[in-house]
């Protein structure tokens, strides 16, 4: 079986960047269900679905696409019909079994999405899992059609994949929310760092992170590791020293 | 005094970069001065410049370039002849008194060089120093020579920039480093974050940080939290732990 219709569960930003996508590829965007009726109302239009706020009062659709938060996939999976296919896009949650004849898998996107911000799927990461082999291959195919880069995984390796996206994305970001504040709080205007920044990200995608890394802590300078953290407090101070320990730690490894 | 010939002390990556900067500018570089004579020549040898190992057998030049690591601009400014111009690149180094008619500045690009990779200086943020007003004001104008955002700074304003760009290079870097060390403990391709890792920057970038915060710490999701940490250990999990933390304290402050 082809998926060729999709139901969208949920209406945030990987609904919308996942129902764009699939329907440029040509697939039908049957309905999107959200909680909040004005949500799936909007997502719905731009996609030229019907919406709705009731999961069983869908249409039928070859898949039924959970884009919601994790805490609330299993009580969404045990309110749709029976006999229907069910895929969810979490990155950290384990495939459920499921009652009678539907089947369940995953169609993990590893991409961090925006509401005003259309995401290169084409250059996306997709991790797609189900025990049932053929059911896993129409979700692999779905894949397929969107990105060119497309595994057959497993829950490790998702929850894996999943902990090196924490630290590659929120915990980088987190460290320039940090940067932001520091600058905030002693007149130091953040756009100056935007240079480095860009090219932090291309030497670590060029040469890789380890051999781009540089700064007081890997050169061991004690001087301005102390006058930095004499600067700090908080939980910047908490930081600034834990992550120079671990940098020091790394490099005695190399 | 209009600053046409510079003596750079030092061969590494910033003397690499910044030399061939003010040279493309019509700036002549002298002689390059090293500890160590392969480096001295080979550099001097890009730069058409003199090459020398030993401080006092440089020729004269408007100024004393200093590119060196933060521990031995000292020495290095005490062993300089009497009466020339010199400014050092730190950001974590106060501006040291000078004996008779020497003058000392400080000549900050906020980016991070690497040896194979040519910096675009055009778009890096200088800071520039000195007690003596003329003489800071023949650095800014050599600044300005390489870059459009040249900045008359103090200690204070060059130490928390200092501090900003640890966290926005050397900090955001090291996550990237755990990331790519999680990947290859587990069997994850480290290039499949590479889209999730550029899509970070842009975000941060156009958005800013403070609104492209995602994943489990910001959304509170505790399950989450609890699994990843559980197949962390040592510093990787003591920063997981920290800077989830972190994330949530900021979130309560929005």
């Amino acid at each position: 079986m082809e998926i060729q219709t999709v139901n969208i569960i949920g209406s945030g930003k990987v609904a919308k960047n996942l129902g764009i996508a699939l329907q440029e590829k040509g697939i039908t965007v049957s309905c999107i269900c959200s909680k909040t009726k004005e949500h799936a109302d909007a997502l719905a239009l731009e996609l030229n679905a019907s919406s709705t706020t009731n999961l069983s009062s869908m249409p039928i659709a070859d898949l039924y696409l959970l884009c919601v938060p994790d805490q609330v996939i299993l009580s969404i999976v045990a309110m749709l019909p029976n006999g229907v296919n069910i895929a969810f896009t979490a990155g950290a949650v384990e495939l459920p079994l499921v009652n009678g004849s539907s089947k369940i898998g995953v169609f993990y996107p590893l991409q961090t999405f925006s509401e005003n911000r259309k995401a290169n799927v084409f250059e996306i990461p997709f991790y797609v899992e189900s025990e049932d082999q053929y059911f896993q291959q129409n979700l692999f195919d779905l894949a397929w059609k969107l990105s060119k880069n497309v595994h057959l995984s497993t829950y490790k390796q998702r929850l894996h994949t999943h902990i090196a996206a924490v630290f590659t994305n929120n915990f980088t970001n987190h460290m320039l929310v940090l940067a932001e504040q520091h600058c905030l709080e002693n007149g130091v205007d953040f756009k100056d760092l935007q240079p480095l920044l860009k090219e932090t990200m291309n030497k670590a995608i060029d040469l890789g992170p380890r051999k781009s890394q540089t700064g007081p802590a890997v050169r061991n300078d004690q001087t301005t590791l102390i006058s930095h953290e004499a600067k700090l407090s908080g939980k910047s101070k908490e930081i600034y020293s834990l992550v120079s320990q671990s940098i020091q730690q790394n490099k005695l490894i190399d």
